[in-house]
């Protein structure tokens, strides 16, 4: 009963936060969505930034589920690809999360720090694949460490902003513009496929 | 005179802006600042979406100066990289304008106007750029249209979003970032290079 209420609260500040901007939005606008009185949220969630990390808890469940490697199955670039369309689907649902990230991370340390770890173990992710593709020859192997690691913040910034590239030219983030992130990050790799893709 | 208070005005909102983020200064704060009376900002600056407005303009005009071609020249790889180093320093130099991006357009329907037709000239412009290097033989043709819009996309991601990409991630945008924002400018462009560069 008490765990609904607080995904309820959740529920109700992602609608507002994605629709308004989360700097536009109080509690009391979350509660008053919620016909609850802003002493029955605060019992759940003391404040603005409570919600926004449990929202980000949620944001690195969907990623985990999104990211883990299936038992048994050697990576092919259809799992990357697959994973990219994951992620672009994550940040659509979470769009807010993403556009207002700068104005977030600084306004709450915590948040900031778990958001910083997670990143960079996504990012150390990344390299490994890369590194798995290498040896499994899908990907021919790279001059240097550095190649390979622009290589993945390259992709990185696909797909961390993709969409907001998209959305701040007044573009709605629809199926259409996740296929042609999904392209870009194809774009990406072309140069250094072998040819063998299985 | 009063050209000068205006100007005044804009660098210290600019101080603020970077040091805190766009939404938690207000047009207080910035009077505080410079020991002038809220009254007179507000016969210089009705609201704070004017400064914004105004400090766009001055950016506008960065990346005009930054982007203008030398008369007579050819466009050359090195030219283009100096300006990407130019765009960096100039979001460096505004960096609260590209961390906020989403929230200040949302906010402000003719700046989010004016940032998308400045937005849709600039790609326009790399677009053509591309094609100019094609026709010099700088660059191979490409196969389609599409590969060369994709192309500009991710010049513009890097372009765009590696200040925020590195900045969100903790790290100071210093000289030794802009440095590999370039690099990685380089390596999009290396697979299409023919081997003629000048």
């Amino acid at each position: 009963m008490s765990q609904s209420a607080r995904e309820r609260i959740l529920d109700a500040a992602l609608d507002l936060f994605n629709r308004d901007g989360a700097a536009n939005v109080t509690t009391n606008h979350i509660a008053a969505a919620l016909g609850m009185s802003p002493g029955n949220l605060y019992y759940h969630y003391r404040n603005k930034a409570e919600i926004v990390r449990a929202l980000f808890a949620r944001i690195t469940a969907a990623w985990a589920t999104n990211y883990a490697l299936p038992a048994g199955g050697a990576p092919s670039i259809a799992l990357m690809e697959r994973m990219v369309a994951g992620n672009f689907a994550i940040q659509a649902q979470y769009r807010f999360f993403f556009r207002d990230l700068t104005l977030l991370l600084n306004a709450d340390s915590e948040l900031a720090s778990s958001y910083r770890s997670n990143r960079d173990s996504g990012i150390a992710n990344t390299r490994q694949l890369i590194a798995a593709f290498v040896a499994g020859g899908i990907l021919r192997p790279f001059a240097s460490d550095a190649e390979l690691y622009d290589l993945s913040d390259l992709l990185w910034l696909v797909g961390d902003f993709w969409l907001v590239f998209r959305d701040s030219g007044g573009a709605p983030f629809d199926d259409a513009e996740m296929a042609r992130g999904i392209r870009l990050f194809h774009r990406l790799l072309t140069p250094h496929l072998t040819g063998h893709t299985s």
